[in-house]
């Protein structure tokens, strides 16, 4: 672990995806914004469109819309951070405004904010002029851990999650630790569940690790930050070295996903992108189970791994489990393989990072019966949990 | 000329641009429809979401369905033929009913009409699980010969045409010559204007045999009009090869269509689109020869060729050569190179086939007052033209 972020410190790390690369910086401290800004100079820009969460704290957007204005021209727009909000009419909207503010094919897009914000200005970019410069600089631990390290851009129709989009790398990510400091220690645990994910399905060499560095009050180090930002990476760059689309190997970063989205859209926003799929992956483990795949052990770490992380364990009293069936059964994941009756599209383990594959998928479809039992043993879990 | 096209045939080209590859058929005659059901097969494919023209005849639709049909689950989605409802509202509407209609990542969307029809199904296709399959069932001549051939799919936003989109390649074109038999001859001439831009920007050896082919009446047999369509073939595949998101050579391909969009778009759908790009081309000669790039010979080779088209060569009066010049302004060409202020940018041309370069750039950046002056001179053409 890097104790130097503790004191200021900008690291540079190149992701490679493929043919697609792009800077990375990770960063601490007022002497970074130096920094950025040559980084900034050698893009030629001729104009910067910042898409800010419109709930961010002023001082975050003043000071990054500064930045970027000493480079050249800026203008800021502002969008709702919510996923109800996430559609193609605000992508519309942007676009109507940005092209209005004067941008062109030269100007580049800038995503201040959590992963919704970057969803909406990444597809913003993807569609711009048929494609312009993408720049993130998130401002959760779970945009910077996780999403800005994904390619798709997507936003919701009005029948699901990430039904609409497209895949645009990023130019350049600016992670600055600072901005976490002010986030609440849920929205920090929910970004851990991800990196919690990403050692259950990808790299079990770092349980361990991760084990002995949660901390259930959620409260870190920008130190112990940057080690959680710098294993997702390992862990993202591993899958989609050789799948930058995700529609392969890199599907096993969906895991969880399929109940954890359907939860999460069903909440209302209510229930965390991460704790969301906390609570997804256990009932993926429970359904690997009872398919056989999984043994008892391996799903006992998942336990271990999300209590340590101190989230909850089961979706909320008030979200129905036949509702999560229900819009499983829209789960963007569908045609992936050919659709059987009654069934449901999952990503399975048969062990601590080891998917299981039909037929050479990821994608394994589960009977709804299945699906069932697993949803009613995550409540089970949460009994279990509540009365440890 | 392929003479056997009078009385039925079905030809395979493929169409390679870089790593895109597709196969693009021109087809006549009822024995055509085993063949495509044959290819159809071949796709494995869940589901066609067949996005009609609405203005088409019944007969045709039922026709394309029929045959879809007979291979998978087949579903007609209306779309309206207009550039004013080529926005990315319509993308969201389609797009909720193609996934109400069980519409998966393995289904294809099937584009059946003209242009705008194509990049409203194209773009669909682009964005709908971040990219499904693309078939084009060209109606019209136009997007037979020229709009199949790009990978841009695109809408309108309400400042401009063609501001959101993205490049997504067909999997396979289907075009049925029949088809065309019904279309109004000045929809044909329309179409023949890009046949036009692509003998005098980039093969002027094919000039004679254009000029020589060409009707005033617009009225062609399917071996003539399947002649045209390979002259195009021939023209864009040379242009694109290299540039298959037409950034740098390709954009000769955009010849005439800065001031021709602009009119177009304010003609409010009256001006078909070949003829405002015939004008907008006019223009471009025009202003290509005030530079000191262009011969008069050259020039004139530019209305003869649209005069053996029979086609008006002015835009029409209630049409404001400023509004025009300010619509250029917003022209989604903006951004290829620095802006300069007072200036459009334009593509020009030093002579037949070839494009005047700006250090290496295909786009010129024309002061006001000498777009003005090119606005200006095609009401003139106009009136000669009535004279002669």
């Amino acid at each position: 672990m890097d104790s130097s972020f503790d004191a200021g410190a900008t690291v540079l790390r190149e992701i490679r995806f493929g043919e697609v690369r792009y800077d990375f910086y990770v960063s601490a401290g007022d002497g970074a914004w130096d920094e950025l800004r040559r980084r900034l100079s050698l893009l030629d820009c001729d104009r910067f469109i910042v898409v800010a969460d419109q709930g961010l704290p002023a001082a975050v957007v003043n000071k990054v819309e500064s930045v970027f204005a000493s480079v050249a021209p800026t203008v800021a727009l502002a969008a709702t951070p919510s996923e109800k909000a996430k559609n193609i009419a605000a992508i519309d909207e942007l676009a109507e405004q940005a092209i209005r503010a004067g941008a062109t094919r030269r100007s580049c897009v800038v995503a201040l904010g959590g992963g919704v914000v970057g969803n909406v200005a990444g597809l913003l970019a993807g569609l711009l002029y048929r494609g312009v410069r993408l720049i993130h600089v998130p401002t959760t631990l779970l945009s910077m851990s996780d999403s800005v390290l994904s390619l798709k851009q997507a936003v919701n129709s009005r029948l699901g999650k990430n039904h609409l989009g497209v895949f645009h790398p990023p130019t350049l990510v600016w992670n600055q630790l600072e901005f976490l400091d002010s986030l609440p220690v849920e929205e920090i645990k929910s970004a851990l569940c991800e990196t919690v994910k990403n050692v259950l399905a990808i790299c079990p060499e770092r349980y361990d690790w991760l084990a002995a560095n949660l901390r259930a009050d959620g409260r870190y180090s920008h130190a112990a930050i940057a080690g959680f930002i710098d294993l997702c990476v390992d862990a993202k760059t591993r899958v989609m070295v050789d799948d930058r689309l995700e529609k392969q190997g890199g599907l096993i970063l969906e895991y969880g996903h399929t109940i954890g989205h359907a939860a999460e859209l069903l909440s209302g926003g209510r229930l965390r992108h991460g704790i969301a799929i906390g609570i997804g992956m256990l009932a993926a483990a429970r359904i690997s189970r009872l398919l056989g795949y999984l043994s008892a052990a391996d799903e006992t770490a998942h336990i271990e791994l999300l209590a340590r992380n101190g989230v909850p364990m089961a979706y909320p009293d008030d979200i129905d489990a036949a509702a999560i069936l229900q819009k499983v059964r829209f789960d963007n994941k569908r045609g992936y393989v050919r659709a059987r009756a009654d069934c449901c599209d999952f990503i399975l383990l048969d062990g601590l990072g080891k998917p299981h594959l039909n037929d050479g998928s990821l994608i394994s479809q589960v009977g709804t019966d299945i699906v069932w039992a697993g949803l009613e043993a995550v409540a089970a879990t949460a009994t279990l949990e509540g009365a440890a």
